[in-house]
């Protein structure tokens, strides 16, 4: 489908959508470097702020599935549209859930507040910040179409996947040594754990991006000449 | 928009995303259940088995997004049908993450198939069923457009985060009495967590239903009339 470039309107709404996608992303960005910052720091207050950050993603969630139904409905676009449009549908759903994580990072945030640091604390905040790029990049690749950026962010999450078990073994040896702390160490592990998912979502998000491209690919060998 | 009837194949292809999505879910279901059952058996040989089932999830999700594509490029539909395809769209990842999460069960359950057993066997047993139910319902609640189905499912969520907690306890005072099950303490709880995962997999679900249908609902009083 070769789109009229006179047709500004549609253009406008395209971009709305790319705005609004790199909007979300850039607030669950925000969230997850804040829930991470307010563990180590164990500043209650700013776990508790970064929380009520989670309704304006929702919220822009739903305004984002709305306006790719508008488009749909409006525009009935084809080819390399319509999958930008119907992924874009499936990214606003993982950036979600990447918000829920940091909120969950958050509760625990609350939780080991007081009390004695972990060691493992300068390992997580590296994960955050592995995980954090794994979500700016995976949204950059999108917005460009850049299969070969998003291949990057694929090739990132052994590295979180390694620093996680480096974590969670120390964590381990922490509990072993002194069993007053397994209960804040479970919460400290399952902090390492939802890093891993938020990584796993930029896998997602990554996938989608070269599936988008290849499938364009594919479309133009033919395959899905029936559309 | 009204449909036309006599459209059959537009109806046979609808159909088709229908049976696909309940296959899809039929699947993971089973997963689910022999994940739980492989842990709780001690039984790595069908946890390995359970793994090799992923692949077919896998392909079934590539092949939905393909056939919702096709549907949106040939019939270019509009209102509720336009809602419904764009939810499959969404409501397919959601299963494919079940399947995830299941191979993450059998995972857990080879790390545990040798050793001794856990006391929360028996609710991570009844977490399986409850989680099992809330994906089974809210997918039988979105074929049929039921809104008041899929808020029974929403309903169930928080008795599946009431058993995590009481798991959660359980095997912390088993790992503190015994400090040398720490670690395989910590394998037991990931797979609670994970059953609550697939739960809140479930509640995503449901609330799409909840969405689709209220969506439709809020089109009826001219929100979306500009579609």
């Amino acid at each position: 489908m070769i789109r009229k470039h006179t047709d500004r309107t549609y253009e406008a709404e395209l971009q709305q959508l790319r705005e609004r996608i790199l909007l979300m992303a850039g607030t669950v960005e925000e969230m997850i470097a804040r829930s991470v910052r307010a563990l180590v720091d164990g500043d209650a207050e700013l776990a508790r702020r970064t929380i009520e950050i989670d309704g304006k993603v929702n919220l822009l969630e739903r305004e984002t599935d709305e306006l790719c139904l508008l488009i749909l409905a409006k525009r009935q676009p084809l080819g390399s549209d319509l999958r930008f449009i119907t992924l874009a549908l499936k990214m606003v759903t993982d950036l979600e859930r990447i918000g829920d994580l940091a909120v969950n990072i958050c509760e625990r945030a609350i939780d080991l507040s007081q009390g004695p640091r972990f060691d493992s604390f300068a390992d997580i905040t590296r994960m955050a910040e592995i995980a954090q790029q794994m979500v700016t990049h995976a949204i950059d690749a999108f917005v460009r179409g850049d299969a070969d950026r998003a291949q990057q962010v694929l090739d990132r999450d052994d590295e979180l996947d390694e620093l996680y078990h480096h974590v969670f073994r120390q964590i381990l040896a922490q509990m072993l040594a002194d069993p007053s702390l397994v209960e804040r160490g479970i919460h400290v592990q399952s902090v390492a754990k939802v890093l891993e998912r938020i990584g796993d979502h930029g896998t997602n998000l990554a996938e989608a991006v070269v599936f988008m491209v290849n499938g364009t690919d594919i479309r133009h060998q033919g395959k899905l000449d029936s559309i």
